[in-house]
């Protein structure tokens, strides 16, 4: 076969059965999307992830998890990190609950604190833990015990 | 708009014009070869990202990168954790250029060591160095200096 007659391998993206599209994530954040949901490992099943996709807004990115539905606890770590995503959860081929990610007002054991003199960073038995504040298309995080803030890369800084 | 009327999002793979595919890659270490590529970054193009997919040997991950050909360093290091990766170069929506990645015998500066006490890990001026053996489906590594050698997680020591 010559190299004008060889297809170009194609990355097949079926519709779904069952599963869970994560769409409107911040462009840059779908890798830390996976970290969160501890992808990949051998269980899982076939995961599609479009990185700097165009879209209406600029650029996003994409994750589509085939054979699994989020928990509360992964979509609130998701928000922080993709505040504008959408869930959709997808049930024989249909989508059965499409959501805006949630974003809690307070997160414990989530994040770890950046300043290193943080009573959370010490030998103490003390769960990070921050106050949550939305601002437009951005997150800042607060930590309770230090008040020292992130606002950005917080993707880095997850447990 | 009812639910039952609301599409799936759709993760819209297009042909690409120009770049490449990698395809062939060893199940679960597509994150790896983005990490080779410094992918994500503000600057790169599409990136598409298949994990698990099923294939004729069992499953493999692809990545699909608009906009962008890899050089030979980069092929050498894609090699040393998905040693059956094929590379297609991508010119005008044709494959221009379609190779098996070739395993290095040796790589410079390319891994660190997993020998706590190995000069490669002191403060002396030595750059890693390992031979590369490559057995099967799989790649085992044996630094030159201490003979230590690598064979399991060899994505998790890239520098």
């Amino acid at each position: 076969m010559s190299l004008e007659e060889t297809p170009i391998p194609e990355i097949r993206v079926h519709p779904i059965r069952n599963g869970t599209v994560i769409d409107h994530i911040t462009a840059g954040q779908a890798l830390n999307v996976l970290n969160i949901l501890n992808i990949p490992n051998p269980s899982s099943g076939v995961v599609s992830v479009l990185i700097n996709a165009p879209s209406v807004h600029g650029i996003k990115d994409v994750v589509k998890i085939e054979g699994r539905e989020l928990n509360v606890e992964e979509v609130d770590r998701i928000s922080l990190i993709a505040p504008n995503a959408t869930i959709n959860i997808i049930r024989n081929f249909e989508v059965s609950e499409k959501t805006h990610v949630h974003i809690p007002e307070k997160v414990s054991g989530v994040v770890k604190c950046i300043n290193p003199n943080c009573i959370s960073n010490s030998n103490e038995p003390v769960t990070s833990r921050f106050t949550v504040k939305p601002d437009g298309r951005k997150i800042t995080l607060r930590c309770s015990y230090c008040e020292r803030t992130i606002s950005e890369g917080i993707g880095d800084h997850l447990l």
